[in-house]
């Protein structure tokens, strides 16, 4: 590990080409101290032999991505998804991490593979508090876990078919009646950078002890064809990474700091040097604000 | 007139490749009430003519877009920023609206036609600011025109290249220095659907005599090419109209019905059409509600 990039972790979404193991091996050699993992390298190794691998190359995992999609509107989408989130919450305890990263779901009929039908049910108020239903089943599961629900506001462009949470200030309303070991929120830049209440809300949330992440990217334009994947490393967009750190360090954050990108011009790019480049940018835009 | 469609309005930018007589005509054939124009073709005809083609069609011109862009931080930018909207200020009231709707700007460098060069000037909070001085420069010329200023929040996707004004309620928050007739507030489903505050800012926004507008399309999905093509017919798309319509009748709103929709499928189809889908739309979705 490199001093100086402690905190930093690279989320394998950011090369989502590589296997596990040259995921953690790019980690490790560009000095960094974390990595952030998806469900499905946890499923495909097992959690036991994935955290072996991590491990063994000296590294923490810093959250797990990604629980959630919590919207459904049937007894059966209900089940299924409090079923598929306990499965997530023992994976997270499985390979060492208490940060289980929460995206909750757009309007009904939502999945991380597409939108829903236009038009069957566009009630967001009602599904919001959906939402809310499905954290009060969960967090005593994770509790039990020792797990923490880690809330991510997705950028609003993402609220049909994603994520109804679309604001840090909602995720912290959405967190307010559990305890901050168990339900947290993570700040994500791309997700948050043009919330003019974000000061106030980052304050907020290390008032309330809720900070569990900060994750890093760029927003870039024009969009990529995907606006999913229109996203950039440190310093190549219009973020003010100087700010924001200076403000998440302000409210009293002193945890990993993931860089998530999804970008398929990235992804085409061999792990090891995307890693250099996100240690690089984390060096000079981030580290010296925190 | 069409019975039940007189509060409801094209804005050309839905029928983009038609002259203004054109527009004017599918406007009034579809029987609708008013007509939202733009500056470009008020400075073809002058305001003048432009008002008679209006006026002699039987239509009311229910805004005029756009003034705004006042991001700028050079001496220069901002007295090129004042001096275009007293021109628009002017091209409203010679044209025979109180509406001028205001698309505040980006990040610094941004226009119309592109995004700010990345990494220029990221300092969102201070583009705020700035946008908060153009309005004290510009509130008195409007209010001697007996023209209003329109806030118009757009969607967070444009926060870096078009408007770092991202929300009703800070829309509602930039105007509250001046008198509501003289600086108020645009609802646009497109852009402020997805908003957690969404009620309470309309109904503060109604408390407070500032909703000069109500505009409507839906939100597609998948994205069109350009982000900000990717509107529906309402109906098409996720959005709510019904819960929407009702809060903004609820704070009192009485006045016109814009329909603005920016779709290059549309753009194609010919006005005459595509008005009397917006009326019938309008008519089966919307004016219920109202």
């Amino acid at each position: 590990m490199t001093a100086g990039l402690e905190r930093c972790s690279l989320n394998t979404g950011t090369v989502k080409l590589a296997s596990l193991q040259e995921a953690v091996d790019a980690t490790a050699a560009a000095g960094m101290g974390a990595i952030g993992l998806w469900r499905h390298q946890v499923q495909e190794h097992g959690a036991e032999t994935a955290r072996k691998i991590v491990e063994d190359a000296g590294l923490r995992v810093s959250s797990l991505c990604r629980g959630g999609f919590l919207t459904a509107a049937t007894p059966e989408g209900v089940k299924d998804a409090v079923e598929d989130n306990l499965r997530a919450i023992e994976e997270a305890a499985g390979v060492g991490t208490r940060e289980l990263v929460f995206v909750v779901g757009g309007l009904p009929g939502s999945s991380p593979e597409q939108p829903p039908a236009p038009g069957t049910d566009r009630d967001v108020v009602a599904a919001r508090a959906r939402v809310a239903d499905r954290l009060a089943d969960l967090a005593p599961i994770a509790a039990e876990h020792d797990v923490r629900i880690v809330l991510e506001a997705l950028h609003p462009m993402f609220a049909a078919d994603r994520a109804v949470l679309s604001t840090l200030g909602q995720a912290l309303d959405l967190a307010a009646p559990f305890d901050p070991a168990t339900v947290g929120v993570v700040v994500d830049t791309y997700h948050v950078w043009w919330d003019p209440e974000l000061q106030a809300s980052i304050a907020r949330a290390g008032r309330e002890g809720r900070i569990a992440g900060y994750q890093i990217c760029d927003w870039n334009l024009p969009f990529a064809t995907s606006a999913l994947n229109s996203r950039g490393h440190v310093g190549d967009g219009y973020i003010d990474f100087t700010t924001i750190s200076r403000w998440v360090a302000e409210a009293g954050y002193t945890g990993d700091v993931e860089t998530e990108i999804f970008n398929e011009e990235i992804w085409a790019v061999d792990p090891t040097e995307t890693a250099k480049t996100v240690a690089a940018r984390y060096t000079e835009h981030v580290a010296p604000h925190l």
